[in-house]
C-alpha cells in the first residue's frame, strides 16, 4: 500500500495547506516515499461534525490526516499537519528546516507559521464572514476585520522587502520555499475576496506568483475532487 | 550575566504564556540554567508599535523574546516562544515532549497548541472585544464569538473527559503538564469575562485549579511588574 496517508479535506485555505505540502513531497521524493488518498469532507453538509470524524479531529474541522503507516496516527490542525509531514516525510528538509542543525531558521519558520495561524487565518476568515456570509451587513465588523487583514498584509510586505528583498518567509538570504510559505499561501492569495488591492503589496504579489507557478501547488489546489 | 533572556510582555493572556513558562523553567532547573529580565511594554500606550519594538517583532504585538546568549536572537509569537524555550532550555523535557524520542506525544502537543493559537485565542479575543471594548453593542457579533468560545470549551472538555479523565492536554495516560497547557491556560481561565459558567465544564475547572495552584504560575501571572 503506497497510499499510506489519508487526508480529510475540503477546498478551503486551511484544506489546501496539507494537499499542497503532500503534492510537493510527492514531486520531490517520489510516490514510493510518500503518497496519500484524499477524502472529501463536504463542510457544506456538516460532514466534519459527524461522530466518525470527531474521533479523528475533536474540533470538527478540516483538514485532518491519518497516517496508516504509523499506527493510524491522527493529526488535526492544518499547521500541525505540515510540521508532522516535515518531521516524518521531509528527511532532507527540502521544504522545512532542521530543528537541530538549523535551529534559528527553524524558529523563524515557526514564528511565521504562528503569525499566519493566529493572525492571517482567523482575521481573514472573520473578514470573509462579515463581508460575504453574515445575514446582516455590519459595517463596524467588516471594517474591523478588513482593516486588520490589511495590517497583516503590511507586516508580510515588510518581511518581503527586508534585506533588499526576500523571495520566501523563512530561511537565510532571500529565503527558502518552505511549509511557512505553504501555510500562508492558501489564505494570502485570496486578497481580491476582501477587496484588497495587491498593487499596494508588490512583495506579496511576487511571492504569490512564485508559489502559484509551481506544479505541485496547482495540483494541491485541485484537492479534493468533488463529485 | 545570568539574566540572558529579555521578555517583552504585558499582562495579557498571550503575555502570560512565556512568563509562566520561564518561571517554570527557573523553578525546575535553577536560575544558573535560565533567567530573564522583564521589559514592560505598555500596550495601552502603543509602545509595541514603536520602531525599536517593530525590529524585534514586525507584527507589533507582545510578547517577544530576545536571547542574548544566542546572538540576540529574537522570537515573536507567543507559541513560537514556548517552543523555542522548550528546545533550548528544557533539555530534560520536563514541560515538553522530545520530538525525536517521543514524536507522537510531541505532535499531539503541537495539535493542541495550534488549536489554542488559531481557535481559543482569536475567538476569545474577539468575544472580549465585542462584549467589552467595541463602541457599539452588536448582538450578532457578541453571540457569534461567545458561542464559538463555548464550542471550543466543549472541545477541551471532551479532551479532559477522555479515557476516564485526563489531567493535562497532551501526553500519555492522564497527560503531562506541558507547554500545551501553559499555552491555553492564560486564555481559558478567563471564562467569567465572557459569562461562561465553568460548572458546565468540570474537566476544564479541575485543570484550571490544578495549574493555578502552581507557584511558578502564580509568579508568571505577576509579570511584568507595572510601575
Amino acid at each position: 500500500m503506497s497510499k499510506f496517508l489519508t487526508l480529510y479535506t475540503w477546498t478551503t485555505p486551511n484544506g489546501f495547506k496539507p494537499s499542497i505540502c503532500l503534492e510537493e513531497l510527492k514531486a520531490a521524493y517520489g510516490t514510493e516515499h510518500i503518497d496519500y488518498k484524499e477524502y472529501a469532507v463536504n463542510i457544506g453538509k456538516d460532514i466534519q461534525k459527524e461522530p466518525w470524524f470527531i474521533k479523528i479531529n475533536p474540533n470538527g474541522r478540516i483538514p485532518a490526516l491519518t497516517d496508516h503507516k504509523r499506527g493510524d496516527f491522527n493529526v488535526f490542525e492544518s499547521a500541525a499537519i505540515l510540521l508532522y509531514l516535515a518531521q516524518h516525510y521531509d528527511p532532507e528538509h527540502k521544504f522545512s528546516f532542521d530543528p537541530v542543525a538549523d535551529p534559528d531558521n527553524y524558529s523563524e519558520s515557526l514564528q511565521w507559521i504562528f503569525f499566519t495561524h493566529g493572525g492571517i487565518g482567523p482575521m481573514m476568515g472573520q473578514a470573509g464572514h462579515f463581508s460575504r456570509a453574515a445575514p446582516e451587513k455590519i459595517e463596524y465588523a467588516i471594517n474591523r476585520y478588513v482593516n486588520e487583514s490589511k495590517r497583516l498584509y503590511g507586516v508580510l510586505e515588510i518581511r518581503f522587502q527586508q534585506d533588499g528583498g526576500r523571495d520566501y518567509l523563512a530561511g537565510p538570504g532571500k529565503g527558502k520555499y518552505s511549509i511557512a510559505d505553504i501555510n500562508a499561501f492558501g489564505w494570502v492569495k485570496n486578497y481580491a475576496f476582501l477587496g484588497i488591492d495587491i498593487a499596494d503589496y508588490p512583495g506579496i504579489k511576487g511571492w504569490i506568483e512564485r508559489i502559484q507557478s509551481r506544479e505541485a501547488v496547482v495540483a494541491g489546489l485541485l484537492v479534493p475532487k468533488k463529485d
